[in-house]
């Protein structure tokens, strides 16, 4: 096969490829990351590159307008290397990284009366032990073993090789005075053995610390907490560094389920965590190895690929996980950047949609323990929904799909500096106005901005109920562009970029689609039980998602069912706060198992119910207008006020 | 420092040192492995090469005579490069490393009703399992527990994350039809979670293999046993490969205390071991990976040194072990070359002087449940003694050093092909004759040669009780030697080498020794719990040293007490035969553990007790007559006649 010369604008080095070299291949060769968040399907055109020069070939041209080819643009997961190329890679389709969230640890109260002496499953204890003589050989290990049954009532205790081999010199440099940390009923199972995680020489008094972990496919959140006080020492929160290779969990299955694509997601989500706790430790002024126990919450997904468990079976149907209550495992194992023996405790799931976070959530919000009938909801990429009380629990999840995460949407971004986050729309004029994020020039929409704009686009009637543009209007601002039919937010004269800002008929489909499915969630939920959603006594959403969002709006375009405002309580993270609770106390860690244990999975897909629930759901709000009596009351009042 | 060229006979290439470098090092960098059975002390003297050209300065040259010096030979451990050498590696000195023994299997017989399903901690289950759908979405490992549960009775079940990230894979390979392979109640602890071993797919039904290994310091044995029939179905053994770093414990001690020395000593006897296995594995043609379960006894130090546990306290008083019970390991962290997830279970041992071997011998033996008053020994290295019956077990170990077994003696070797076996003398002449293994000319004397010889010149006169040559004799056989008297066996013109092969007062002082050793701990003992010795009504010998001595030469210099010959019973080797019990049975396992728990250990060194019994047995047989009337008896008879 030839070979081919291909030239990178951000490279410090051109590479040497043979034909057929997809183009975003090359580019990793010449250490220039591409973002991919369909997976390199070529679904979402983030991808694009700048072809200047030289011969390639586009298996597909998907999201390019017939001037971006034109120009040289090409979708760098779907064309092959041909010649020699030269490739200019637009600088906002870079893999950013920053914080998306800092805040201070002031916020989070330590549980009523933490006693770690009795909740605690990780321990330390100073031993003092009698040293041996020719009438005391006692072998080493049975000296501490005795110790730990006198001084800490440890029945028995387990012990690596590695432990073993050092041992000896621990015992003798501490003069037969050593630090003992260890792990209670490791693996949860009652009466077992207890664990050693490190014996240090000496009376040791270091902090002794923990981290709560929440790895979301978005972001990814890490408390670093005092397991002595149970106080939070540091919360920090990043990207999850897979978005670089898929924004939802389907994408991230996809490129998982290729040739070292598992390898690949599990180092990346590692670097992202052990970062966060790199930094917290560095905030707390402390060592990484004086934390000996991590609590793990995620979606199914996330949690295989971090433990380097293939994914694919979660995507295809009957959709099977392969582990979704992991057993404890040494951090070395999990590569964590703790302490190497220290304990990694992922909280156990339900099902492949419905994950750790969610019982973690449920756990966090206390609905297993109210007698009010709770709709608790997880509005990331999946859309996890559960209903019930203390006395029961269903949930399901609903494929809402990153459309409201900004993906899948031309000018979808995340909830950074330059996204609009609120529009406003004359319904006489069908001019719009809104607010951007850090009070730029806008860039796209995050998520709030595309709810906020596609209510007021269906209350000012810019669209129809069936989300169709009025295309009778004389508003310059409907058009037909590149993609169809679409309506412009902000010319280019006033963009970041220069470019028209503009959500199209395909975008407004798209959220048609992520909105239908989680009401349609909801409706198949409380049918399955025989509950009315109007029954519903508070509605409590969790995630980052859930705290920007704008009740009004989501429930205008049927998001959220209508019902008064003060039911909606905004939890933020439910997921890391579970994990925290997990973290300091074995009951709760027992409750979260319980919650999982409990709570009835409810598969969709299973029969035709969902997909009639979710076509009735297509419309805006939705097709049955007594559900959103509301909204209809909003409409006839504006129309009168026309 | 000045670099030197040092060229080797039988290397293949001249190495470049710096000034100062020992010989020994050079030649290993050379890729010449030199004997070193003292440990590189310089005591041995086996590690003489010729330097035959250069300059080296000796630091030592102890067991050379004035004419090797001046031939250029010099200890390769004690004489450093100072210029460019060049260096003959005497062939008879290189290290040799062939099978010792090599039996037939037939004769070890399996255990009367032996039940694996009842009595095999390693068990094997063919599974059939429900594959999932919509309505069963049960994750993939819930799916094998429940199986398990269901068609093993297997309440729990642990899983490494290894496994976790094969077993999707394996279901789906083998269509839902899998094999389980699995440890009940690992580790011994009643009623624990059984451990997975593997999990196979489709229904498997290879051979189901376990290896029980006694690693002696000498001698490796390994038995490749099949745990489904409990048949041997091959017996090997071979030299421990860490021989060439130090023949007895305390010289392996030492040399493994030194930098990198430990790692060293593992790799060593793991290649022993594990070449041990593949050519089992070959001879029975099956793959290494069917070897599930491995039991392994040796003495402490060979345990330590196996599992990489610094040895050093071992040698130190007050003698101290790391551990006298090791934790079950899976064989990949042992890197045992079996299954890499199989048990690798090291039977418990007593003290740094009482290892696995001698439990394991001791349940092997039977004496554990016997109401006979019996006296166990293993004349190794070491010399341990057990005495006792089913009421009770004391134990001892004499440090009776390697004198039997050819070290320390000038013209000692091993068991093997050239070696003198048995000697005869002419009570009037004082001339000898001899029997030779393999009918060759002699080189040296092997154990059971050196215990003849000496109970002849005894018995003969040749030497006095005090162990001092009969200097009044016209015989040229009584000499002054190159290092002081000696008496010569065979004359250069007769013997393979050339030159004459002696015993030296030295040699004999040495075996005086370690018999004087040896029966001190039998009359320490039988003092200690107040039995008298000749209440003991049999003694088992175990070890291979055991099976070649000639039990009348032995009570003749009070090696062995003087008893009734039938009283004696050679067992062979006990240490080996014990943990193929305990590879079939938990229940032979359980009574080795309580052997180990029961047996009191008494420190030899406590007090002077063991000193001056030792004073006391060091003449032939023993200063206390009485101790010894059926040897007195023949002298008398002896004297008689002459």
């Amino acid at each position: 096969m030839a070979d081919h010369l291909v030239t990178i604008d951000t490279a410090s080095q051109p590479v040497h490829v043979p034909t057929g070299t997809l183009l975003n291949e090359a580019a990793r060769l010449a250490g220039v990351e591409i973002m991919q968040p369909c997976g390199g399907q070529g679904r979402c055109g983030r991808c694009a590159v700048q072809v200047i020069a030289g011969n390639v070939r586009r298996r597909s041209a998907l999201r390019l307008s017939q001037g971006d080819v034109a120009a040289g643009y090409a979708l760098a997961c779907q064309t092959v290397v041909e010649g020699d190329v030269q490739i200019v890679v637009p600088p906002q389709e870079k893999i950013e990284r920053r914080l998306t969230t800092d805040r201070t640890a002031a916020e989070v109260s330590v549980p009523l009366g933490y006693d770690p002496e009795r909740t605690q499953s990780v321990r330390r204890v100073w031993l003092t032990l009698d040293p041996p003589n020719l009438n005391d050989q006692t072998d080493d290990w049975s000296r501490i073993r005795t110790a730990l049954r006198q001084k800490a009532k440890v029945k028995d205790v387990s012990v690596t090789l590695e432990q073993l081999q050092q041992i000896g010199a621990v015992l003798r440099e501490g003069d037969w005075r050593v630090t003992a940390v260890y792990e209670v009923e490791p693996g949860h199972v009652p009466n077992s053995p207890a664990r050693l995680i490190d014996l240090i020489p000496g009376h040791q008094d270091d902090p002794f610390m923990g981290v709560a972990i929440d790895i979301g496919t978005t972001t990814v959140t890490v408390w670093l907490v005092d397991l002595e006080t149970g106080e939070v020492r540091a919360q920090l929160s990043e990207y999850n560094g897979q978005i670089s290779r898929g924004e939802d969990v389907i994408s991230r299955i996809i490129y998982a389920s290729k040739n070292g694509g598992l390898d690949e997601m599990r180092v990346m989500v590692l670097e992202t965590i052990n970062r966060l706790i790199d930094t917290a430790c560095k905030r707390a002024q402390l060592q990484n190895n004086l934390i000996y126990k991590a609590t793990i919450v995620g979606n199914s997904t996330m949690i295989h690929l971090l433990l380097g468990i293939p994914s694919a079976n979660i995507r295809l149907s009957p959709f099977i996980t392969t582990v979704n209550n992991p057993p404890s495992l040494p951090a070395y194992q999990v590569v964590l950047d703790i302490h190497p023996h220290g304990t990694v405790d992922c909280l156990p799931g339900v099902a492949s949609y419905v994950g750790a976070d969610i019982s973690s959530g449920v756990f966090s919000s206390g609905m297993d323990d109210t007698e009010k009938l709770t709709l608790f909801m997880d509005v990331g990429t999946n859309g996890e929904i559960v209903l019930g009380s203390r006395d029961w629990l269903v949930t399901c999840a609903c494929s809402a799909g990153p459309a409201f995460e900004g993906a899948g949407v031309v000018y979808g971004m995340r909830a950074t500096v330059g996204a609009i986050e609120e529009v406003w729309i004359n319904a006489r004029t069908y001019e719009p106005s809104f607010r951007v994020i850090g009070s730029v020039r806008p860039r796209g929409f995050c998520g709030s901005g595309l709810i906020s704009l596609l209510a007021e686009l269906f209350m000012t009637g810019v669209v129809d109920k069936g989300g169709h543009l009025n295309t009778q209007s004389e508003s310059p601002r409907i058009r037909e562009g590149e993609h169809g039919l679409e309506y412009v937010v902000a010319w280019g004269k006033e963009s970041y970029h220069g470019r028209d800002i503009a959500i199209t008929h395909v975008d407004i489909d798209n959220l048609l689609r992520a909105k239908a499915a989680i009401y349609a969630g909801f409706t198949v939920m409380s049918d399955r039980v025989g509950v009315p959603l109007e029954a519903v006594e508070q509605v409590l959403i969790g995630g980052s998602f859930g705290k920007y969002i704008n009740v009004e709006k989501a429930v205008q375009i049927g998001l959220l069912p209508d019902m008064e405002w003060d039911r909606f309580q905004f939890l933020g993270n439910t997921a890391v706060r579970g994990a925290y609770y997990a973290l300091l106390d074995r009951e709760a860690r027992a409750r979260i198992q319980d919650i999982a244990a409990r709570m009835t999975y409810i598969e969709l897909s299973v029969d035709n119910t969902f997909y009639e629930a979710f076509n009735a759901a297509m419309f805006l709000p939705h097709t049955d207008t007594s559900r959103f009596p509301n909204v209809h009351q909003e409409l006839a009042e504006r129309q009168n006020v026309t």
